[in-house]
């Protein structure tokens, strides 16, 4: 491949994070790291992706790699939401095409009492190892990340991937005070988990909250919203972007509950998402992923069509709308960080070369 | 069960399409006939769903029974999006548990050409006899319906259910001439397959487009839109409610392609929902299905805020924001039916007895 002929100045992310102007539009890509990658599948043949997550050597290399490959603005620390479950108790496998399974599903009190506390130094110091590496070898940032409570929660109850979230609802309606507790474990742990990574090197840290969606405004406001204002209220030293999927009726909602930047999935127009928000709230997104796999003419419509839309507001960062689909071609993505780049280097921010 | 005390006056549901005050909110149930019914199950055990579609007595049957059961204020025809389809050249099998497969998935220009015109009295008469005998035997409306376009042509390209309509948009964006023409083509039969239903005494149609959410808006406008705006078009005569899951990013663009009701799925406040669209504009919606597999208390607090989030305007069908889910209790649903009128009659109504 090409290398990316415009280089990415090292702050254009943070300064987006922030709100401010930029000398172009930052862009990078949930997933980045991962099946698109040919040197991603290659290190697969030989190792699972928990061996990967588990060595800081290889998780760094991971992480760093299509930064240099793509040219992107930021890097995402290489590892999965599940991994600091296990420290706290909780046995799962990831199974290939399915994803987490977890043993035995959290559905009583006494599950929730037994679940332990995470010590991140001592239970994943690997993760943080990683986080040290690749910040070390990047003139980006290295985004660390968690999955939220709600969506781990999900996994906990569900034990798995699940269409209707109806267990988890289930419990949420039916035994609110213990699903009270389990978010509680789970945003104190998430909370220490994400300040390690801080602490490690991550300039900004990213939880997502995938499944959040599967929620009606009401009960995320109930159930959810309390949980994440005191996340993002621990981590106000470092830039937080929230993400989660079909949250178009929750944006405000999630707004309110802190983070710097929302993320935005494609299923909303990223002009109205942004005059919801109000302009100076930073917003991450928001390309159907699915676009990459159409002809390259498609890509470029579309993407401009993101730019267009957020047109001379700072505080967007390009990215998906979710995580870059396996049979991505990694060239598409190479050229679309281009087209962000140059796009927005030579229409909206000219002369504002700050770095 | 105890038969609901509070029986439907009948012309509340069509008074609510036409955004006039009724005596009562009126509700109905997607899939209110369907697997959460015991008389349903118990057929189930000597049919399968197509020879139940296929016997207009039973249809009817199936079609009337949750009025009698539940108190509901309409009827939907028993039948499957997938129905029409087969008379137009599309083999397909509907699997337990998984849906309608289509035997040779739509990808090419020649395959849309190869598919034929529905000529309803001719290839699928014992729908509309079934949707005569239903009406003749109902106080209340019967609601006929249809897949819309874009939901069928994921069946006919996906060749089934799918998660990511990765399939479909790549062909949408790789032959958008193609596609068209499948759009069109879909439009043009759907629109004869409702108007028929309405011949036979369907009193209001929905459109199914269940999967829509899946597009960003730029490529609803782009590629949907259009076809939804000639098919309501086409069906003035008749109430129409468009449904969907995941729109809440869409329903400003659902609503301007023409239907009377525009449907809410649970991840949208309703009151939200209502400003954006403007209160002249008939809703549909919006409890989380899932809501009834909770305890009843939590189910009235549910529907209670439902019923708040909407106020007093006129112009709102109280509906689920998804089918019925099978394991559903029957007599939660007969409650529901029995709260929402009883509110609605005692707070907003009052003096409102209209029939």
């Amino acid at each position: 491949m090409v290398k990316n002929p415009v280089r990415s100045e090292g702050d254009a992310f943070l300064r987006a994070c922030r709100g401010e102007p930029a000398a172009h539009t930052p862009v990078w890509f949930m997933r980045q790291a991962g099946r698109s990658q040919p040197s991603y599948r290659r290190l697969r043949e030989t190792h699972t992706l928990m061996e990967i997550v588990r060595d800081p050597r290889l998780a760094a290399g991971v992480t760093v790699s299509p930064v240099e490959d793509l040219g992107v603005d930021a890097a995402i620390l290489f590892s999965d939401i599940m991994v600091p479950l296990e420290p706290m108790g909780v046995a799962f496998e990831i199974r290939e095409g399915v994803g987490p399974i977890v043993a035995d599903p959290i559905r009583t009190a006494a599950q929730v009492a037994r679940l332990v506390e995470l010590d991140p130094a001592r239970d994943v110091p690997y993760v943080l190892e990683a986080v040290e590496r690749a910040a070390a070898s990047l003139a980006v940032p290295v985004i660390g990340f968690a999955g939220a409570p709600f969506t781990l929660a999900c996994y906990l109850v569900e034990g798995g991937p699940s269409r209707g979230y109806i267990e988890v609802k289930r419990f949420m309606w039916s035994q609110p005070d213990v699903f009270r507790a389990l978010m509680e474990h789970l945003t104190r742990n998430m909370q220490a988990y994400l300040a390690a990574q801080a602490a490690a090197g991550a300039r900004a840290l990213q939880v997502f909250d995938s499944w959040v969606g599967a929620l009606a405004p009401d009960d995320y406001e109930a159930h959810v919203a309390p949980h994440m204002a005191r996340l993002f209220a621990g981590l106000r030293h470092v830039p937080t972007l929230a993400f989660g999927v079909g949250t178009s009726g929750l944006i405000e909602a999630i707004a309110r509950t802190g983070p710097a930047v929302v993320g935005l999935d494609w299923r909303v127009d990223l002009a109205v998402a942004r005059d919801r928000l109000g302009a100076d709230r930073p917003v991450q997104g928001n390309l159907d992923p699915a676009v990459l796999l159409a002809p390259w003419a498609r890509v470029a419509e579309a993407a401009r069509g993101v730019l267009a839309r957020n047109g001379a507001r700072p505080g967007h960062i390009f990215n998906l709308g979710h995580g870059v689909l396996p049979e991505t071609d990694p060239a598409q993505l190479q050229r679309l960080v281009a087209l962000v780049h140059e796009e927005t280097r030579a229409a909206t921010h000219e002369g504002e070369q700050t770095s």
